[in-house]
This record gives C-alpha cells, structure tokens and sequence, in this order.
C-alpha cells in the first residue's frame, strides 16, 4: 500500500473510500488492539490537533487516547474556550494551527460543506470527527470492526439502523461503508426522520428485531423543538429497544449505540450493558480505530 | 506489602483506610520529595484520568502534575465543557474512560454516595479527589504530612479544625486519620456549623489559639445563603483567624488551610504567607502525596 | 551571555530589553526554525504552566507548541473554566502553581499592573504573553523575527502601525523594540484612537502606504461601543487596508497583522493570504521565538 496524495491519507468520509482502505484500516486497528504495550511511539515528534468546533467528550478523548498511545504530542481545542467566540472563523483557527506546525488535523464541526472546503485549502491531512449531518466516518469504522470481531466477516449481515436516520451522519457513514463490505443495510424510522436521499429499505420495528445488529440512534431531543417527535415517551414505544423487544432478538443478535445515550428513551436502561449489548465496547474498539486512522494520515 | 486487589489500590477515604497504609503513603511521599529528577517514568504508557465533575483549579493541578512527574499519559476530564451537559450521567462517562483504557481515575463529583457506587462498578482503581460533603482524602494525607514535616510525629499533636466542619469533607478525611495517628482533634465552629455526627469535642476560639495546629476551613459563602452566616465580617470577627489571633499562638504552632482561602474572612490577609504559615508549603507537599496514591493504586 | 537573575530570565517587556537581547532571541529562534527535528527535549523534566487569565487561542497553541517541542511538561490553565470564578485572585492562583513546583510561568492578564506586580513576588520565571495595554513583546518580537527574515536588516526599514494605537500592547512592544533595531516607526490612528504616550509620528494612511511594513491592528470593535468607532464600514472606508489601497504598496512591502483578523474591517478578506501577506508566516515564526523565549527562561 502506497499512501501518497494528502487526499488518500485525509479521511473526511466512507462514502468516496474503497472497500480495500476500510479493510486495511480495520486490519491494522486489529493489529493495535493485539499490541501488549499500550504507548508506542511510532510517530515521536508529530503533532495532532483535535478541533472541536462542537463538544463531544467521547470522540475526543477517543481520538486523544489513540494519538499519545502512537506518541504523538496532542493538542486539544475546543470552540467553547476560544476565540472563535471573537467571531475568528473555522478556517482561521485551523489555517492558524496548520501554521504553528501540525501534522494532522481531527475536525469535528457543524456548518454543512465547511470540511469539504478547508480539505481543499489546508495542507496537512484532516480527519473527520464528525461533520454536522454528512458523515462521521471513524464512528462507522468502528462499528464495522465492532461488527467483524463479533460475526467474523460482514458480507451477508443483516444490519438494521434505528431512529433518527434523517439527522445522523452515523447511519449515513455506516450504510455506505457496510454495503461496501456486503452486508445488508436497513432502516427504521418515523416517517418525518426518514431520509429520501438515502437509497435502503424501510422497516417496521417487527422486522427490525429480526436483524444480526439492531443500531439505535440517539434521539437528539433538543433538535426536535418543532414536533418531531411527541415525547421521550411515546418514541420508547413507537420506536425503543424496549426490554420486552429486546426478548425478541435472536441469541446471537447484538445490540448497538454510537452513545451518548438517552437511557430509557431510544434504549432501556438495562439493555446498555446486556450480555448481547456492545455499547461499551463500541468505544474500546474506537482506539485501535482511530490509531489506525492516524497512523495512515501520517504515513 | 503485597496490593492486589482493585479495593486495595482505590482510594475512596480514610475511615476505612488503616493506620499502616497511611504511614505508608506518607513515606513514599517523603521519598518522592527527596527525588532530584522532578520526572521518573515509573509508570510509562499509563493512562490516568482526571474526572472533575466539580471545578479545581488546584486540586486538578496538583494531580497533574504528580501524574506526569511519574511518566503518565494524563487525560483532563471537566464537566463544564463537557456531554454532562447533553444528560450524560456521570458514570456513563466514567464507564466510557474505563472503557477507552484507563489504568487509573481520579474523580471529583458533588453527589452524595455516587463514587462509593461507581467504585463497585468500574474496573479500574479510582482515587477521590472530593467528594460531596463525605471525604477528600488526598487533602488530608498532605495535611499529615505537612504536620509531620513540621513536628516529627503525629502522636500526641493537638489539631484544632475550625469553620464549617459540617459541610467539610477536610475536616472529616483530617479527623478520621489523625485519630488513627494518635493525634488530638478539636473542632471550633459555629453552632449552625457543627456536625453532630462527627465524634469530638467542640471548643472555643480561646481554646482554639493554644493548639500546635489551627487548620482554617473555608467558609463558602455561596452555600449559606439561607441565613447561616449573618455577613462575612461577622463571621471574621467571631471564627476568623485574625491578626490579633494569631499573636496569641504558641511560637511552635503552625496555621493551615486547604485553600482556596477567602482572604479577610476566615484568615486574615496578612496570615496567608506569615512565617508560621503552612498554607503554600501544603500545596507543595499536595504533589509527592498524589504521587504515591497513583503509584499505589497502579502497583 | 551569561543569563542569571530571575529577572533576566523573565520576559515582561521589550522597553526593557537591551539590543543585544533582543538579536540574541531573534538569532536563537532562527536556530530553532533551521532544526530539522521538531521535537529535541532540551529541557525534559522542566513544568512550564501557560496562564491565561484573558482567552486567547493563538497565543497559547503557540506557546504550547513550543514548549512541546522543547520537551517540556505542560500545564494549561484558563480563567474561564477555574477558581478565579471563585473570588480566587490571580496573585493565589500563580503562586499555588508555584508551590506545585513549575519551573516557568506564561501569563496572559487584563488588569494593568499585576504582571509587574506577580514578577516581583513569584520566584520563577515569568513569561508575558499579553498584559492588558502594556506589552506583549513575544508577538513583537516575531513581528521583528518576520520582518528580518524578509529584509534581512531592521535597520532602516519604515514600518507603520496602523489602527488603534491608543489600546494596542503590539504597537508599543513593536515601537521600543522596533526602534531599538533602528527601523523608522510610525502610526496612523483616528484621533481617539492615538496616544499622546508613544513618541512616533502621525502620517496620514496616504503616506502609510508608502513603507516598507504596514502593521495593521486589530479593531476591538467590543470596546468602542462609546462611539469610538461609527461603524466597521466606516472604519474600513477611513483607516482599513482594502484591496485598492494595497495595490499602492510598494512591490517589496510585506502586509502584517496580529491576529485574530476583522475580515473586512481592518484589512479586506482577499489581502489576508495575499502574497504580500506575511500573516501566517507570522504565526509560523511564533512558535521558534517561544522557544528561544522559554528556553531562555530555563537556561
């Protein structure tokens, strides 16, 4: 493998990457998960700056574990400590950074298209950490590998996407990348959270609890102001991994969630850490994701 | 000493901590003290979490630095820019760290009885850095081990704490392990202020200044805003540790408090660096003390 | 040079500094920028504590930067998320990180005072970097890095500093210093925006673009809500450098700004990467002058 343009070791979606850089990347984040010491320093001496334009405690203390587990000197911002409330824009905090000497840039932010452009204009590879409703491609990366250590291989898994599928970058990164890997991609969703643009079959929830993975998407309740959804309470009923559905899943189905979580809205609280649940180690398998996902950017 | 289980290396308090143990950190701080390299990779490629889900400056500093004197990976968790925010509990974010790889948490949080439950859940060793109105033990082995700087050997000391002991978890960490030290405490507070569950005696401020130690609590204003403190002169002028007052110390007695103060309310401003002062050189040995509970809890 | 009182080793200001000082940076941080290593620990072991008590994301990435790539342990405290929110006063919270054993101390601070104030009561070095009006001579002094780089002699060369002259701590620490080197300052400033303290001619912006460096300054558009500004067009139309007036730059002029930039007020959108520009290189040229600055302070 030959990694040479900025563009081949930026990652800003699943969408335009080939089924061979998913599998190479899934294959090396097996070869970081199976490393006895946990600090390597393979890449001493390069600097990562993690570029939250919008909060998120779990990607970026995900991505943060992963650089100093590869020896990379690591710099957090955060847009609610800085100037960009000075009216600084995106593009000059990180043109600011590239400036001071980064190696590598992990984005997440919310204007639609602002990514695409900075990728064209700055010269050090970015990653996406999640970028307002497109993708979120390190996310779906890990809920592959989450999905290959349970089932072994992905072509032929039937993969269900619950809840808000309009909204979520998650269930657009992972359907493209899961049929790219040949599994079989559903959704199910209210009707006003269904996405016309995405081309996957619509279910019922009946026939969502017949699936390989059931993945629960969290309800953004503070984006549904306007009716979207009546109450917590009613989308439990209409469209939660209830514990009485739960029952329903075959004994080798597992359960997902790329969390944070609403317990006892999109998920019942005692399904998060059921035998069949892999929530938590979602997140474990995000290190070894997201080292690879460096490593590359680097190469 | 042989550490082997997860209890053995958490440090939840001091009540239940024995005697033995306690001696046993404060030397290994005196060792940390004496060490010419200010770092020594002891524990390379641990991660160690700092978790505050209440502001410290200091507490949180001194942590940090202790952990990254020893070589460790340091992860700087704080609520207020955090997904606490969006409704996280506090344990799925705890739960989250354990499962991204921490070898080790230190944790500060307000609810009362939280981290005794967490500590039944979580896998790795995790050390209180405060917590509620309960303990705050890492606060009171530095107090130990400033006043065994100072006089040699805790046994037989008179320690009078003084201010708001029923809302301190200082002065209950301090109480609980000075007795276990043989020394002897005394507490001087307001009426509205004392404990009635913490076993001993209330004295006056008279009696108060004829003590080796006179450790000051902080009084905190915000909290007693229902009437319990009448203004903060008022306070000074009847539990303040004045100028006047501390004429009236024996020579060999020392003055303290855990900081941050509130300069002319409980001390006055000219106390805060007198030469019978112990209130930075705290601060100073608050570094070895934390550097010896994370060793501990990574043996 | 044999550096050895805390006073020589702290950079408060460049009014201060002598010539040869000041080459003796500019020449170290060439050293710096000409390594091919990024990072070379020249001074493991050593805490160096950015303390930002007013925010700033440039600045402290900055400095961050560079004391990474010295190999320095760093600890990052913002007012923003700390005790100082609990009456705690600057003065406390310097001198606690002090007593936590920090081995150099970089400040940014509002109130005017403090910094001269800190340096005579903390024993460790003190590194300005940004001090209310006064100075922020570590920007001055990149401006001076950049402006050599380009021309190769400051002696000589006609550099104007345009904008708010009256509130600007980088048009005074590039004036003492500037003029030191034996370049030819000058301001252009709205009347109110002008300062009787600082002895540099007036020129009018005509005249201003007939120089070798036009420094614009940043319009804290916040802090003229007294009609010290009519409006951002107004100012543009008066005192901006716009896209018409940078075509009457000589050739070999270079356009500086400090940064965070007002995009259209100050200086138009399309100048800021302008190849006459030299505002990113000059937050390049940050970072090996913090180096030389905070090695300095160690040495």
């Amino acid at each position: 493998m030959t990694i040479t343009t900025l563009k081949e070791r930026s990652l800003l979606g699943l969408k335009e990457l080939d089924k061979e850089e998913i599998i190479s990347i899934l294959d090396r984040a097996a070869y970081w998960e199976a490393q006895p010491a946990k600090v390597q320093p393979v890449i001493p001496g390069k600097f990562v700056a993690n570029m939250f334009f919008e909060n998120s405690t779990r990607t970026r203390f995900s991505f943060e574990v992963a650089e100093k587990r590869l020896g990379a000197e690591v710099l957090n911002f955060s847009a609610a400590v800085s100037s960009v409330q000075k009216g600084e824009s995106i593009y000059d905090t990180v043109r600011t950074l590239e400036s001071m000497g980064i190696d590598v840039g992990v984005i997440r932010l919310k204007p639609i298209g602002v990514l695409a452009d900075l990728a064209t204009k700055i010269k050090v590879p970015l990653i996406n950490a999640g970028d307002g409703n497109n993708e979120h491609p390190t996310q779906a990366l890990l809920d592959l590998y989450t999905m290959r250590k349970q089932f072994g291989e992905l072509r032929g898994l039937t993969v269900t996407i619950i809840g808000d599928v309009l909204h979520s970058r998650v269930a657009r990164s992972n359907l493209w990348a899961l049929r790219k890997l040949g599994a079989n991609v559903r959704f199910c969703a209210p009707g006003n959270m269904a996405s016309d643009e995405l081309d996957a079959p619509y279910i019922s929830m009946d026939e969502a609890l017949q699936s390989d993975v059931v993945m629960m998407l969290r309800v953004q309740l503070e984006r549904h102001e306007h009716g979207m959804i009546k109450s917590a309470e009613d989308y439990r009923e209409h469209y939660g991994l209830t514990v009485e559905r739960a029952q329903r899943l075959a004994p080798h189905a597992i359960i997902m969630h790329p969390a944070p979580i609403n317990r006892g809205v999109e998920i019942d609280d005692e399904l998060v850490e059921h035998p069949q649940s892999r929530i938590f180690p979602q997140m474990q398998n995000g290190v070894p994701i997201r080292m690879a996902v460096i490593e590359r950017a680097l190469n």
